[in-house]
């Protein structure tokens, strides 16, 4: 770790400050953007709400080949266009290096998935553009292999890195994964980069969202980031941890107390 | 889950409740009961910060059989005159049946470790008696597991049991556990027992004992149990993970600005 | 590690010697004895196919505990009974202090389960007595509290230990436990005990225990132990891993060829 | 699973055929490819023990980005080189979409890293390419995402998959990984793909590697592929893990006694 070796790094977001000393900041949207409309819709609500940025997937990276693979492009605009009418700061997942020009055209942060957290390839390419990325950690990845992770973009000078714990793989059948919390202070101590949290993909479950949103605020994390859609029976992908926007505000109101 | 079937149970120690609508119980004490002075000494330290119980281990399962296997029924007696002193009540592990009789007289809550969770012959036993058991979760238990485990004890008429989180074996390396917070909100609406958290032996880090009691007391843990040891630097076992009592009293101020 | 301390020890079964040098041993039998005719019957069977030893619960750890939990001594007769028609030695758990001296009586060869792994207070009690001891691993404990565990018997003056390897707890879904037979070399080293496979448990799955059975012997294993069952669809318990009498004879085959 | 539904199927690499059926194939090499002298003298000396295929990495994907990452095509021409002068196939890893080209003209068999499991845009490529792709099990990925993965090339048209079981990521820390053996068999049935087994990556551990493979062999995988370096002391990765040639023709000699 010779570049992220600790110093504190607040990530710079069109103005919106992300990291220590500044309130944690929340992120909201559908796992993938499904229509012009869906998105426009929720945006335009998450915007009333209150959230900081917002989330949706263009490129989806799914297990199963035969599911819903994400508009591409098309979901790009769409994005764009719901980032333009709310003023909301867009993040979104980039899972190819070939497809790093147009995210890059679209979002604010570019996001690294799970699954690509080993991808160096593209981890390296990511380092040399001028957007902060969003690295999500590997799903059952050490502490010690995000950070490096984060240190192969840093490597190519862009610092502006937003950690994400989503939970680890264990023997646990309750929960998706295992959300671990104490790699948030963690991880904010080791890199000095903010670190944020994702209880929807944590837990997979509904009701746990709540209780481990609040936690992670509690815990001191940089922010979470949370699946809300419009019309969660509808959703096409991860409909089981899709909060309804009312089930979400709760949890906005909520962490507003605690932080 | 013919008896833990959800409906709330309060859990009555001497009149403190935990439990469904009380505010969090903060238990704490060392490791182990190593002498009189020691656990006299940090009892009155304990009650002037404000805890709830105090802690102290007499009987301690130890992995390597070389170690510091506690004081056995010198310790017990320790506990007691420490408990009188400061009119705290008293949670010490019982980790066999022929201890059950001489445990049951010193203690106010009878510890069953989380060695022993599967130990069926001594769950059952402990359901026959009438004082509250504090039922640690396995190492690597499942939620079904720790919850018929319960069930175990409540069989022989003994549901005053509050279940406590503390961390599950993980692939993680920096802790020494893996804290599993959603286990806490799951449980409580599962069994309908109080759930506590132990982020001390969750953790395993000194510095990771804050956020992580913090995290539990925002996702609406019944209470949380810290080691605190008067002397950490002298301390016979988990000397890693226990705080100094300036060290703990920071954290109590913070839960309590929380809950 | 002060008496297992890798100087290799043959542990002798009546005569049976099991360890460095001695061909593996095959143990066979149902997961519970449910019958005196049950366990005669698949006795004479296992007999017959050429088994060394007979296998069978009269105590059960069962995680739930409104399901079948033994016929307790009952059983322990029924399998003196049918050791004495066949000249198998008999193997059986004992989960209670209180029962070993009746377990003492009966048995030759006295099982902790895995599930008492770290019931110190059981293991201490087993050193005291002189016959030998069928340790199995924890469901999630490392190679070295496996081998402190056995310490602790040793310290009582009792080295006559057989190591069982039963699979740990995973994430994976395929399988009950997740088979770990590079702890059979890495065992035997260490303690300088002999190491036997459980691939009943270790999958959990009918038609993976004959390759693990095979695995473990090429990997040197001291042994296997097999659950069959003379009618597999009535089982009262582990009926999915329950192997025919046919079944069986085919494995028992296969590991002559390889050993 | 559309296309890999277990109908066997059998990997021609060159004339060897890989899979249901055919004797198992043995791999071998150095972890990286260090030089021209090196990869040359191990091809020539595997040769001689009597190797059916060699390995060598020309493009590392190393967790740390400050330590050595391959020669990239430079390797590949020494790859090249040794293997027409022994008449060995050569498998290498390709770790990015752009290198598939280059990979493609040198080697005989594409290999995905366990980093890239998830790497469905790389999987997606290499299915529309017409050599064999082995494809290694992602750390902890379940054998169902493992077995997507294979269907995500295999839909590109190239069902010409050799699976790789390297071990999976447990709390386990004797060894580097957990050696999943039952995978095999499970695997062969669910996808008819011939299943091979890495005992270097998957223990870490020198002395645990010829008992690994020979369990492999044991319960029928297609095939083993080992790590040897000519000069195990100067190994500038995997040192650990590493065999000398006289160690690893020991394990040959035992492989084919068993099969």
């Amino acid at each position: 770790m010779n570049i992220l070796n600790g110093k504190p790094i607040v990530v710079n977001v069109n103005g919106l400050k992300i990291g220590r000393g500044n309130p944690p900041v929340i992120i909201a949207g559908p796992c993938a953007v499904e229509s012009r409309d869906q998105i426009i819709e929720i945006a335009k609500i998450l915007k009333q709400i209150g959230v900081d940025m917002i989330r949706g997937g263009a490129f989806k990276p799914r297990t199963n080949p035969y599911t819903f693979q994400g508009l591409g492009v098309k979901a790009l605009e769409f994005l764009k266009e719901a980032s333009e009418l709310t003023n909301l700061p867009v993040v979104t997942e980039v899972m190819d290096i070939k497809d790093i020009d147009v995210v890059y055209e679209y979002a604010d942060v570019m996001q690294v998935g799970s699954r690509n957290m080993y991808n160096y390839s593209l981890l390296k390419e990511l380092g040399k553009r001028d957007k902060p990325i969003l690295l999500k950690r590997g799903m059952s990845s050490t502490v010690k292999e995000w950070a490096l992770a984060a240190e192969y973009i840093a490597i190519g000078g862009n610092s502006q890195i937003i950690l994400c714990e989503r939970g680890i793989r264990t023997y646990n059948d309750f929960t998706r994964n295992t959300l671990d919390l104490a790699a948030v202070p963690f991880m904010q101590k080791l890199t000095g980069l903010p670190v944020i949290v994702d209880p929807s993909h944590a837990t997979g479950v509904r009701e746990l969202i709540k209780p481990m949103a609040k936690a992670a605020i509690a815990c001191n994390a940089d922010g979470v980031m949370i699946e809300v859609h419009p019309n969660v029976e509808k959703a096409l992908s991860d409909k089981e941890q899709s909060l309804t926007p009312a089930q979400f505000e709760e949890i906005v109101l909520e962490i507003e107390r605690i932080s």
